[in-house]
């Protein structure tokens, strides 16, 4: 056993979250009524599954926390940066998604977790107005230096021994790598304090003060943030790790079961078309062109690596994909995706299948918080730095480096997953993946 | 490599039909025109897809025929038995799966498969009337032997090498497993020599009687047939596989890669609610209500497997479950599966899930009878007598014997389906499949 | 302008409601909130429709309340029936319908609504277990006689100028109209009193003793109680009115515009599976094959007569119709139906409809239990006594004399009200109503 | 009676249509195929339906035809222009609407029907290239004069005594009405000859030219081509009738009838999501921003008017409504229109409704083509020229003048359509539409 390479969980974990929006305000005001034992994190791999150890005769099932150590969700402390003044409490009213009953008994806490002032570019969200924002003539390198601040100050008020930040905000606009900026570390510093707002997004403020300070870094949002060379190199020279990036929440975790169900079985498919329905900021934020054009890309391209479409050209050669958002405020918070997929079996017939996802954003993203903050740190504990892949299970678009592919299939992200922290816990990975 | 412990595919390879329908005739109309290169065995995992066989970087992607031996499509010859006399062609053209011109090239050789008088019992099957029977005054033990004859008439007269027997007829009505005439092979043949008709179903004849001949035999729908201790006894004693039941096409498919997906995700259901319409034959049976019982059974073990009730009570300890298959004529084989599916997520918070597939019953089956009979013949050559669980890939409700829990999430039994094929062909396998 | 015809809406309007269920809570808390200004009453057609009276140039577009005279909210005072004790306060947050922020401000008036004892008989329900019911030895006869009394009791109490005694019950089990017992107002009243249990439902009595005492009677399930010669003749003797039958929501709501729609464009239909599920206490009486027959009978007549079947035999002479009620706890209230309709166009060719409506079964009925109340009071106040057909518009089943055909058009209904309601007014009806 | 004031249909009708793809030669396949007695004209109100006439006691039905004189369909001859070469024959094989047994029998006189060269500016349909087109160099004058020769050749050459011109071809680009271009005659006329391609767009050379030979106009797209004063007057001076815009198959069929219903039950609504996925040249065409907005404006404004806002804005003074078409190759000419639409009851309480209306749009256009062709002519003969609003029952974006306002429900708009055929036929009509 060599779990003791791994520092244990003590004292308090601090978890900032960039944006205090609807799905930030569901994971706190929910670990929140958790731990007073009024409600159960469902969704949350850390807190409910089983996963087992050993083989054969030997195989046992347990909870993470016993392979690994991992904190309590009492050690855990909350904050959070916005472009808007609400706090926690009056966030979570406003977004309608938990109900007042699930609100209520955990006011007083929610009250006091206020937004410190976020970094904000009006260029980079164009939908939304912010009026709680550092100053906007400063240049990149001095917003980050604010955001530096931001942490060591919460970090030494609330105790904590260690923190985490994960990015919970708005989609920004599409940023292509540039290779001249983004692909070395000195180029990107360069960049930052010559405040190159064309190449350097309000989301690289967070991430690069977060490893600067220590604290991994999570991409929630599919901005191509820390998908870049600059930045895994800066997480391997701090030995902070990082992760991203999408949430992997409603229907592109429908996709990726599937179209492993549908390779599984060896259905062709040759249409794939997805459409969805939100009003909440998300929604708002991706109703603009720019905005969505960094959606489509994260979201376009699962199916392909999951289907392998070099190998079964007959099967999947000629997929015509397409993905639309639309913004639409009768729902708020509550998106439906609809997909339709056009299939077909043997000798070519057609067949088709059509799947209505009334899916609630935040419910299904609140856990992934929970997750992704707890094993960021844990990766931190254990000495892991740099981009943590084994976390693609909750990522829609997860990262990898130049030379490698994505995996997308959730099963055998899965199987990775547990790999990781088998390994973690001294215990063998399984081999193989498929 | 143990490979040359299995024989090789040498001679011809009999595949023989229980059930002229739409299925049996979409299997043969369809592998007759994939031969002469007019069409592809979509769907067809021994035809189409590729196995990883060894590890890391030994890993290589095969096909099925490249890691065992395995006949090539030009080796099978089609036989069948039905209660109607139409023959492949008329078969086929009543059916409308297949368009005129994908049966057209080859009417000549469908025309030439004539199915033999079926074993009859209208009790058994009440909403059809046998018109091309055996003798229904015959005993269940003279039927048998008249089977037993058929078999060994058409091995002679086509010069096949090996025969595999496959049933594609109807859902007989439930024959709920009596200990004193099931459980034993004694018992069992004396209730057949005494013609206990409550107790022996006409397919009970065709399965004694292939594995008397040394054929593999196939139950493909979800009739009790082969699921009892006599059978397993007589598989044992004569030495030849049998695998079962009920092809595992659309919505049952659809639930066995969606539950694992819930599961992976840990989130909760607490309803499912499943209807089918169809049209054809299989559907005026089902809507005889003793015949449903049988598909029910079948249909509403799924779920509770994949999910681990009993590990995940929170989550799965209360899910209300129903299945309901209706008869709708104007669809015919269009056979169209509606699920609503109750799930919730953090904090217990519910969303649904619909899903609507437009499928082809006969489009989906035709792959799995290509790949059961060929896989049938394989374990036959492999030495493998007896219960094949690793075929439960296929189907619905994979046997097992008393003392084991079936498999029921796709993508587990892919890896056990897999497995056994590298074992054959003188792979090591993976160890664990969670 | 005769309109004086009309007694004017002078005093207090009793609303007594057979069941005091999901149904009638959210009908009588919601008018209690609506006379409060705390909501709207959506859905009601005298509370919010303009119709036009005059034509050309005088046409005048009014709210039903500005052509006859109609009592105000203010003006309605409510009682109920029930076989379980809950007050209509406890009945609404049972039922999870409407939120506690809706049911809270009217607390107080809803608690004093406590129900009366009913008359019940298992045979007629046998999923519910009465609790709170007249005694069950008494002739059918005897408890007509303890419902007028409670009538009587209720008028005097409430100091209600007239009552209107409106079923919102369970659905009973199927009674086969009898000629002997059914078809004479004489044989029906020695049935009673000879408590022919078999032939006299529980629901005849409240009918019966409701036209006693010159109550309005209205049937908002599909039992047949009112749909029976002797009830017609009791009806114009006692010159009370009556109508039914089973209240018109969702699925069959959109049936009746789907089918005209269909008619009026001249495209076929040769299909159409309609399937619900629900979770209240309608659908656990329903999930009994008995009580359900009696749903079904009222469901299917609606398509036949709409399409005009003879009239257009190439188009609507052969459709397969069948309607499916599952219960499905999970939902509760919230009620899904889900349609498909096969139709068919030029030269035949098929295509398809999916019709899934997430509905609200109490949010539907309650504005129809408004528009009942008050309209078949205006119908006392004008005279108008025996079967009121002019208000099928808000019923699934219509109920129509031996030598007429219902209608079931919606929009056919609609012009049919509205006429009535010009008529009453002292204006012109329009003519024609296709 | 004064049907005599009608020319009776005597001599041959020519039917030329504007593009001869999927729609036109479903169309013409089908009415040939029809004559032969080898199919239905399913969904034509013209060969189908039967219409009251008379009242009360006098009621009759009868089909139109009996109503006033009409043209049988042996009387047809078609012709067309396109911009690409097929004839009728291959335009149908190549559209995969009908089957090749309901094309065969029709063979040689589809051949017969080759297209003339069609009016092309790529600017107008940026996503077709033209290959069989008038000298693109011409002007807009000169090309009118050209179809203008063309229909007096075809008329001559097949004799026809009559002619009527049909727009099944590609929307154009949306164009925005110009008060000086086209609000008068003179202007338009003018600009004609000075060639100005933005304000002119092709289709407008086919009405002008239609009516310069007093034959009918119909535009079945969604262009605004006939929706401008100047044409107006064009029509009035040349006494010829003109319809338009947009066939009214599908989606917005099924719109014009919820909405309908919505209303008259008063149930309120606040969202309409109708998305559309289709692969024929339509949607290709479609795909392109500046086209769907000539669609969009087409599609949007039917709730509104239906609904009545204004008259209700608890209920409909809110609405948010989108509309999405999208190109989607794998369906060709099988549309898909997925609508969701939020609705509210009672107390304001939200339900939804979905449907999914897997449509053909060519086999819903073609009943659409024949009866506005015929029932163009028949305004002809009754000398009823300009704007014929009582076609709006099979438009979408029914033509009105600036004084008007257009009537969208389809129940409205049948009635309107009767009455205009009671007319003419001698009969009275009926007098109020609602």
């Amino acid at each position: 056993m060599e779990q003791n390479k791994i520092r244990p969980a003590e004292g308090k974990l601090g978890i900032l979250c960039v944006g205090l929006g609807a799905v930030s305000s569901t994971f706190i005001a929910g670990t929140l009524m958790i731990r007073k034992g009024m409600g159960k994190p469902v969704g949350s791999i850390t807190q409910m599954a089983k996963i087992r150890v050993g083989r054969g005769n030997d195989a046992q099932y347990k909870h993470v926390s016993e392979i690994v150590s991992m904190p309590s969700l009492d050690d855990l402390v909350f904050g959070a940066w916005d472009i808007l003044p609400d706090n926690a409490f009056e966030s979570a009213m406003h977004a309608e998604v938990l109900r007042d009953r699930d609100i209520y008994p955990v006011k007083g806490e929610l009250e006091k977790i206020v937004p410190m002032k976020g970094v904000y570019d009006q260029d980079y969200v164009k939908a939304i107005d912010g009026t709680w924002t550092k100053d906007t003539s400063l240049s990149r390198w001095e917003l980050m230096e604010q955001v530096r601040e931001d942490i060591r100050r919460f970090k030494q008020e609330q105790g904590c021994s260690r923190v985490v930040v994960i990015w919970a905000a708005s989609t920004e606009i599409y940023i292509p790598r540039d290779e001249e900026v983004h692909d070395s570390l000195d180029a990107f510093e360069t960049a930052m304090k010559a405040d190159d707002r064309k190449h350097i997004a309000p989301s690289m403020c967070y991430a690069y003060a977060a490893m600067s300070e220590g604290a991994p870094f999570i991409m929630g949002a599919p901005n191509t943030c820390i998908d870049i060379p600059a930045m895994w190199q800066y997480a391997e020279k701090t030995g902070t790790p990082i992760a991203g990036k999408d949430f992997k929440t409603g229907q592109t975790m429908m996709k990726t079961v599937l179209s492993a169900a549908f390779r599984t079985r060896m259905l062709g498919v040759n249409g794939w078309f997805s459409t969805n329905i939100l009003g909440n900021r998300d929604g708002l934020v991706l109703d603009v062109p720019e905005n969505f054009k960094t959606k489509e890309v994260s979201k376009l391209g699962v199916i392909d690596t999951i289907l392998k479409k070099d190998e079964y050209p007959d099967l999947y050669g000629d997929i015509f994909h397409k993905v639309r958002i639309n913004y639409y405020p009768p729902r708020n918070d509550d998106k439906e995706g609809w997909d339709n997929i056009d299939i077909f079996g043997w000798m070519g017939y057609p067949m088709q299948i059509k799947v209505d996802f009334l899916c609630k954003d935040s419910i299904l993203a609140a856990p992934l918080l929970l997750d992704l903050a707890l094993l960021g740190d844990l990766a931190l504990r254990a000495g892991r730095s740099g981009m943590q892949t084994w976390l693609s299970f909750y990522l829609k678009s997860p990262m990898h480096d130049d030379g490698h592919e994505p995996v997308h299939d959730l099963f055998q992200q899965y199987t990775i997953l547990k790999n990781a922290i088998r390994e973690m816990g001294g215990y063998e990975a399984d081999e193989e993946i498929d």
